[in-house]
């Protein structure tokens, strides 16, 4: 299971979407060298990522198959199924990933939505119903939903973790700073923009 | 300058947040075990970490001082001083970072928005005025920003970005899925949902 580092299983949706353009402009086969050049991997790294998703080796001369490792990916990725989630905080954050539509590509789909604010409840937010957030355990084990994602502010974020993972959520998408306590068999991915804004500003030399 | 690695600078947002809740807490003093403890991080790393940025040694006995080691990350981090950032792209996504609060507090301020769609300009989101794309290069060079946010669809990601690093901006901040090209002199740091989502999908299991 943990074969797959997290810098390359990041990588993966990043090929996906070159393969993909490759393929609309009539591109039907991809060396190694031409997508290091691309993307700016090493040659090395690109030729180990495929190689461990790839359901056929790489021809030396010819290069690799857009059109298949476009299926390998999307199968590898479980881009084919799809995982129910649902959202807590639908707030400017929680309310901009409920609109988004890309989100069914990537084999997630957001059921239902829960919030504490009054005005919110009832709402819908992109083809999505705002439920009280007192609700939650009841209604949450009707949407077959495993993944919980959690866009509250940070002071709220490990209760909200504490009690997706009572209900019973095995993973958590979490987008609010900081960091959440729980049990192993739970898995946390957090999307932490000061994180990324701190490797953006370092580099720029910004700081002391 | 890559004396840092990405994923070590990711880690000192998270320390900082910790270390503020801790001092809110009325706790001067913070050991590496203890931090391993709570943030699931090696030892190791800890005070590997923590040297890099510390302008004291740790105390085998006692641990660190809590407030010093929020001063130094700070620092370090540059949230002392203020970035100016310039973000385009209105949609969902882009009101969403345009209404965040808390990037004053990461040393990060949006000056001002760019969009393509007439409804849009002249608005007002989250104080910040919207402004035609068209006029981006003429009124880039007023707003004394270094950093472009990208928040537009992904087929149009690349378009701005030749914009904005022909206006000057030495650092992009994209949260378009994809990759972007750009000469080395220019930072490019991506958001990436898509990458974020296939680490949690695959730790899930989710994944053939």
């Amino acid at each position: 299971m943990n074969k797959f580092s997290k810098n390359q299983l990041q990588r993966y949706p990043v090929y996906l979407k070159y393969f993909k353009e490759l393929l609309d402009k009539g591109v039907v086969e991809i060396s190694s060298p031409k997508i290091a050049n691309e993307l700016g991997y090493s040659e090395e790294q690109i030729r180990k990522d495929l190689q461990a998703i790839s359901d056929e080796p790489g021809r030396p001369k010819r290069g690799r198959d857009v059109s298949r490792l476009i299926e390998n990916l999307e199968s590898f990725l479980g881009y084919r199924d799809c995982s129910n989630a649902i959202l807590i905080g639908a707030g400017h954050l929680g309310a901009a990933l409920l609109n988004y539509t890309k989100f069914a590509e990537m084999g997630l789909e957001i059921v239902a939505a829960f919030d504490s604010d009054p005005s919110k409840i009832g709402q819908i937010v992109g083809g999505k119903t705002i439920y009280p957030i007192g609700e939650f355990e009841e209604r949450f084990a009707k949407f077959d939903a495993k993944i919980a994602i959690i866009c509250v502010p940070a002071a709220f974020a490990q209760d909200v973790a504490d009690m997706v993972i009572r209900a019973g959520c095995q993973g958590i998408w979490n987008f609010a700073p900081g960091h959440l306590n729980a049990p192993l068999n739970v898995v946390v991915e957090n999307v932490n923009l000061a994180s990324s804004f701190a490797v953006l500003s370092h580099r720029l030399g910004n700081v002391k």
